[in-house]
């Protein structure tokens, strides 16, 4: 693996980093919701007119998934990113069409360095989905995943101060 | 599309349901990373020895929609389910690795109708994921999706006596 070009430091409290535009087809809309969540609303252009939101609509957790492959091309993928303990809150506020174009809206809200391992820092962030010229997010979301920090001394110097 | 068989009325609080088992497959757990979360570790076995997680391990995303789609063949499919507004917390625990054969365990945390749409009602649910043999789950989850009530009559009395 190569040396990442962006570490734990480089997440400053209130950096926005913009990810996307992703086209969301129906062929892929239909073939998650048949893989992972098959309801109608997900699968059947005519069950979603029937139902609350008003036509063939997303798997939220597809959105989930589209973002984290939206943010891995973004940034994570040439970050010391070191995965996450979870997610602490989604909301699907939205619904995610077919033909939907999306961007991600990642703004870093919160730092800190792990108290047991000071070699990695946390970072919290808001993430939000927005579709094309909307003004309102169809999805938002809050997690706070690990990276390695950069100076590798520093931490150990830490380590030793504590 | 049938009548459902399961209304929000037969989530009581402290109902469980137990969902699975799967067997969960190194190619799916690759094929699913290589599609949407394309980190080394959920990629190759090598890079996840060096991980933090030693070991290849799913996406966290992954057990997700496997949960999904478990606890759709479980008992969502056969419920007047009305999906849900968001997610409330994901806590990934343990990795979940190829050749795991994982459970879902749904408990009822608690139950309530909707305020503004008496015709329906949401179920505060706990969803564990346990690994066979395991006494801890790898994965918990909290959720609020919505279904319809069953006695449509006694929704409508509920919203002229409010």
């Amino acid at each position: 693996m190569s040396v990442p070009r962006l570490f734990w430091e480089d997440f400053t409290a209130g950096r926005v980093i913009d990810c996307g535009p992703r086209l969301v087809t129906r062929e892929e809309i239909v073939a998650f919701a048949a893989e992972f969540d098959p309801q109608p609303m997900h699968l059947d252009e005519a069950a979603g007119q029937a139902g609350m939101l008003g036509g063939l609509s997303a798997s939220g957790w597809h959105s989930c998934c589209l973002m984290m492959r939206m943010i891995t091309d973004g940034f994570i993928g040439e970050a010391s990113f070191l995965g996450s303990g979870g997610v602490e809150e989604v909301r699907w506020r939205a619904p995610l069409r077919p033909g939907d174009n999306v961007t991600v809206r990642v703004t870093v809200a919160d730092t800190r360095v792990s108290r047991s391992r000071p070699e990695i820092g946390l970072v919290k962030f808001l993430m939000e989905m927005y579709n094309a010229g909307a003004t309102e997010p169809l999805m938002t979301l809050t997690v706070t995943p690990m990276f390695a920090r950069r100076d590798a001394t520093r931490a150990a110097d830490d380590q030793v101060r504590a």
